[in-house]
């Protein structure tokens, strides 16, 4: 038999069918998958699925990574965390200086920072691929967002394009990004920003259920999706709407404790630590945390007062302007936060590059995505672009309304009003702030800098009159 | 010479003030500073400063170990970080089995677990002591959370008792928290409820501000801080806003550009790690983030629309009652953190107890504080006590009239408005959870639950109409 020029290990949901998908590309491939109580059949089963002839099976890994052309390229599709250390640890003694792993599944970037170090030391290369579009992209053509070494990248480069999803123009949706955890970073932020467009959606939901019907809303959706405002997202929202199972709308049936795997928060966390205000973000993922309360919820309900007057209706003129001016705030301080983390992690990130590759193939792909590619061309950030920037400022007297009207109906809207405040606080000239560096210069010395003075002094004052 | 009961390594601002504090006490102790080129007048002007005899200054630190009774006990007041690791290092082969090393600084928790594991194997105590009340607290006594084995906690205990300040049944505000990382855990929260403390009263200066002087909103300040609203942090406001520097206000002329140390962000961040909702301290931190973007600020502001209709003036009676609404909102969330965080590290936290030891020399001192003391004996959460949550019910017509104000004067106040969207969200029976959980059932088969099913049982569709 020929040597394989691609391995797969872990044949999970993801795994499966990005192997599917090498398949159909006739690339000869090799898949492997652990034998446990529960996953014995899963090579088996899948040697069935596939027809062709150049994907072989094992369950042995020594015989797989045998089967590996030179330099071998193995892409671990197993879960985030101690699973792809311990892979690492059987995977590594059977492979020679040269090789390529590439980690496909969602880890920390310092993780596989960690991990790339790791493995330089033993001459192997190490991928940090993030890749995004779900079971379907995966499938058809996912986004693949690539962090590692040149020289590993073009022995992988044209199976990925091969598999990735296509632009408008017809390239493929996959990209270096840049070094070591790169990849693995801009895919938490692609979720980061993923959490938010999803909770803006079920923000409007919640604005709008009030005044009208599961189709009348998934219509207002609909409307929305075929202009600038067109996504993915939008538009499966608008279906989820008005899936029936027998008499009775599905949505009503489902649970309302949204869960959440590590990503969203790590997008959150990194924020924190790098000082780059996602408070959008942040709200969507706190929306999630606050859903599981449901014991507290159900609670709690009962003993507050619902006799709060609500305004007549609400306008869907101002809800569409609302929610146009947030995803541009939420694609903003993602984009931002990307920025300042390649500066700390010295990585030359591309966002123009990066807005395409997310154009297709994954879950935030949008209309105004699209729009991006040419935004980051000219300009350093989303708010530096003209007409985005005015865009937002016209929008004011809508979302002003919309949040009235929120608080008039008692309606949680935390990633709305977040945005909003956001943009106040980058449009104010003169803030509080300077309360806080007086407090903290009373109580610890911190001392403050003066709008009258050089910056680089610093004054400390006793501004208590008992002092 | 007498051995010393205690000794201090570097005399900081905080080491320098704890010194004096210990010395005041009449306890024998020693102290020791390197020597560098900007620090080598610290000994020799801090032996001058202290009168007492039962002070000995060292420059060399084998001497200082030297001149230490066994138990050595030494409390580290050096910068948090590699600071720590580089002193422990040259201090570890000087110790004997059975010394006690004291960590005054704000570290991080996680460090100081790993550094209690670490001197565990060579037999040593290590003592993770969150302090706070900044220099006055050190010197006339501040808070002390102990974070340790209680077996090294009994050999500090007195001298700590003496340093510490006193509650206003004359306690000493000192308490061995629980093991490792636990007290320096809870320092962190202390200044992430810090954060917001100070913030929401930022927020209610801005809110002030357009309709009242300098003087007058002191004298607002001093007003509410007469009643329940009591607080260190609203005095000392009340004070700054009136400091003058010649004709002028100095506030006037303090930069609006907030800095911080790691304490706030660390607490942000650990709660998204624990999936515990605080968006009043986030909201906080950032704020100080968004202040430093001070370029982008002064840039835009002028592009904004100014135009929008004022509303005539606050109503004083509504902002006092959503400031105490918001301060109730950001206790709750801090103490849920310190909850949850002991769940997860085996930590067993009296948080009466707590409340109690923050009652004094501490910067969130405050009537508030004093009545958590009494809430924690007989409810799990201060939302749960019964007064506390119907104060907040019956807050909302006035939270919401001021939220509408600031919308309608374009002023950022995001602690406050977050502290009252927690509130919704946590008393809104049925959230838009279930619309984020189809959704990523449509796209990622990540499944979702059903009301009407048992909560053990997964469902899985195909949402789309095209699927």
């Amino acid at each position: 038999m020929h040597k394989s020029h691609f391995g797969i290990i872990g044949l999970g949901v993801m795994g499966r069918s990005l192997a599917k998908n090498i398949a159909g590309n006739s690339y000869p491939l090799s898949v492997y998958n652990r034998i446990t109580p529960s996953e014995k059949e899963v090579i088996p089963t899948f040697m069935k699925e596939v027809t062709s002839k150049s994907v072989q099976g094992f369950t042995d890994l020594s015989s797989f990574v045998d089967s590996l052309a030179s330099p071998r390229r193995v892409l671990l599709m197993v879960n985030a965390g101690t699973a792809v250390d311990h892979v690492l640890e059987n995977l590594i003694p059977l492979l020679a200086p040269g090789d390529i792993i590439i980690d496909g599944g969602n880890s920390h970037y310092q993780d596989t920072q960690r991990r790339v170090s790791f493995l330089q030391d033993k001459q192997l290369h190490f991928i940090g691929a993030g890749i995004s579009g779900g079971e379907e992209g995966a499938l058809k053509g996912p986004s693949m967002m690539i962090g590692g070494d040149s020289e590993a990248y073009s022995h992988v480069q044209p199976i990925f394009e091969a598999m990735a999803a296509k632009d408008v123009k017809g390239k493929p949706c996959v990209t270096l990004i840049g070094t070591d955890g790169s990849g693995h970073f801009v895919k938490t932020v692609h979720n980061g920003i993923e959490y938010a467009e999803m909770q803006l959606l079920a923000e409007c939901y919640a604005l709008l259920v009030p005044s009208y019907s599961y189709p009348e809303i998934a219509a207002i959706f609909k409307e929305w999706n075929k202009g600038t405002l067109q996504s993915y997202l939008l538009e499966i929202t608008a279906d989820i709407l008005i899936k029936k199972e027998g008499d009775d709308y599905l949505i009503d049936k489902v649970l309302d404790k949204a869960g959440s795997k590590g990503t969203g928060s790590w997008t959150s966390q990194t924020a924190f630590q790098l000082g780059i205000p996602t408070p959008t973000i942040n709200a969507a993922v706190l929306a999630r945390y606050m859903s599981s309360f449901h014991k507290e919820r159900s609670t709690w309900s009962s003993k507050v007062s619902k006799t709060m007057k609500s305004e007549d209706t609400i306008n869907l003129e101002d809800l569409k302007t609302t929610y146009t001016f947030a995803r541009i705030i939420n694609h903003h301080q993602g984009f931002q936060l990307i920025k300042e983390a390649a500066k700390e992690n010295n990585w030359e990130i591309d966002l123009s590059e990066l807005a395409r590759i997310w154009t297709s193939g994954c879950i935030i792909k949008s209309k105004f995505m699209e729009s991006l590619v040419q935004t980051f061309k000219n300009s350093e950030s989303i708010l530096e672009d003209f007409d985005h920037f005015n865009s937002l400022v016209s929008s004011e007297k809508s979302i002003v309304s919309i949040l009235k009207y929120a608080l008039s109906n008692r309606t949680s809207i935390a990633s709305i009003s977040n945005s909003y405040d956001y943009f106040i606080s980058l449009t104010t000239a003169r803030s509080s702030a300077h309360i806080i560096q007086a407090q903290r210069d009373e109580f610890g010395a911190h001392t403050y800098k003066r709008i009258d003075r050089p910056i680089d002094q610093s004054f400390t004052t006793k501004w208590t009159s008992n002092g």
